[in-house]
């Protein structure tokens, strides 16, 4: 079931990264490639850091189409994509989750430590979107708006608990799921934030 | 043939980050680092992200003072480069198509699916001018301006597609750069352009 | 005693991180993740180059939980931050020099010639506040302000010369800091700066 939601999710995520590119007026090459590196970025980084080569798309050649494919099919869509904004962000949520999920399992068959599993599945989620905002020269939303990174946090805290307990390993991932994505709803509708830092340099000399 | 092509190629890439930096205003150490990683930096990427290690310049010292010579000497002709911006162009060129073969031979010979030798060879040769504008806080112009990242598709194509035809190594190489030059001269020339995405947010709330 | 000031760097770093993610405004999340990647991605980005694997803090998870806390413990303080702007930039001083050095060293274990010695110990030493500044969607600073990153070059010429005159070890450590940190401080007291090259695109068409 992983890998359904994943396809969905790397379709959602590269949508939402050629919408970033038209944002920026790129041409078709550009929204290819950034939604190819919203949708793929995350466990990229995610698999360099960990050293696990080869890296995941290197070897599912369909991946890269399946990115491609939604991106530039974002552009013929972009008219109507406003009236799919609920859906949209659905389907973002359930990638966020997703991808935090598989993140924490890579991390785990390779052994590392707990606090490094967190890690991977944190980056396997937001990077993705850290990387898109980067490549289209603004400061990562996914740090300042509604509960995101931090449901990925959330999520992986909960799949890793409920790995102690030793439940079975799929109701593990559908519960850590669950509750993943209710929060994200939730967050969004009702504009759940984590406290905001504003620092005013003031006296401070740069 | 192709080595010295690509002398000539980070050459003029290191000059084009030279020119970056300077127009934000950076130190000569700035000047050098952006430089440095214009030139070399698609080439760092693609062995990254294909696990190519070592990296090719931790093995030849020669190219990073190369970069850094190349660097630094645009600081010293900055008033006269505009007289010289028509063979710039030129050679930028050149170093996108030798970059991208190069690219391409290095994700071939380790035995890398058609769409990775592909997509090697392009962030070879794209991937040094994007993260030149990342370094200086800028939308990648190559995303933007006239068929750039396109030409890099385009010769990875014909030389895999020739590649199939197996001709002999060289002809194969000298016909894509040909190719590739003559498209991407005839592209800056009439400024041919792919199609470009603008979205502009409208009632998505972002 | 470079394991002692290791930390210390790494929580000045981590506070630097911390202050500029504030001037974004972003949440607790996004201090956390900027001071992290402020105190440790020099180091990542370092491993990554040198395909030194596995990376660091995967194998010291009480370095994340100390860049983490050093970043919101900045919040708690951030209104008496200024006072403190003299201490924190000898504190920041000290860093630069203690991650050049580790990073010489480390680049030195595994084999690589002094070219590339040098430039893992700068890498170490600026790449830090270099992804800090792209993360925060700014030109990065150390690349235009006052002797930081020549700083960095100074001490591993000064290790690795010192190296070759085969002194003690811990005393060629020893000496390099101390030239590093009076001559940072001496930069920041007289404002001390390499030259700049401003470049006016002028008839230079991009």
């Amino acid at each position: 079931m992983l890998t359904y939601i994943y396809l969905i999710a790397i379709t959602a995520e590269s949508m939402s990264g050629a919408l970033a590119a038209g944002r920026r007026n790129m041409d078709i090459f550009g929204v290819s490639l950034i939604a190819f590196i919203t949708a793929l970025g995350g466990g990229t980084v995610r698999d360099i850091l960990l050293g696990n080569y080869p890296i995941g798309w290197t070897q599912h050649p369909a991946y890269i189409y399946l990115t491609i494919g939604a991106g530039l099919f974002t552009i013929i869509i972009a008219r109507v994509m406003h009236h799919l904004q609920q859906l949209f962000l659905v389907l973002d949520a359930m990638g966020l989750i997703a991808f935090t999920i598989i993140g924490c399992n890579v991390a785990l068959g390779l052994g590392y430590s707990v606090t490094v599993v967190v890690m991977a599945g944190i980056t396997t989620g937001i990077f993705g979107g850290i990387l898109r905002d980067i490549f289209c020269n603004r400061t990562p939303l996914v740090l300042r708006k509604e509960l995101y990174a931090s449901v990925s946090l959330l999520v992986a805290l909960i799949y890793l608990g409920l790995g102690k307990l030793s439940f079975n390993h799929d109701v593990n991932q559908l519960i850590s799921f669950v509750i993943g994505l209710v929060v994200r709803l939730a967050a969004i509708r009702w504009s759940w934030k984590l406290p905001v830092f504003s620092y005013i340099p003031g006296r401070w000399k740069e």
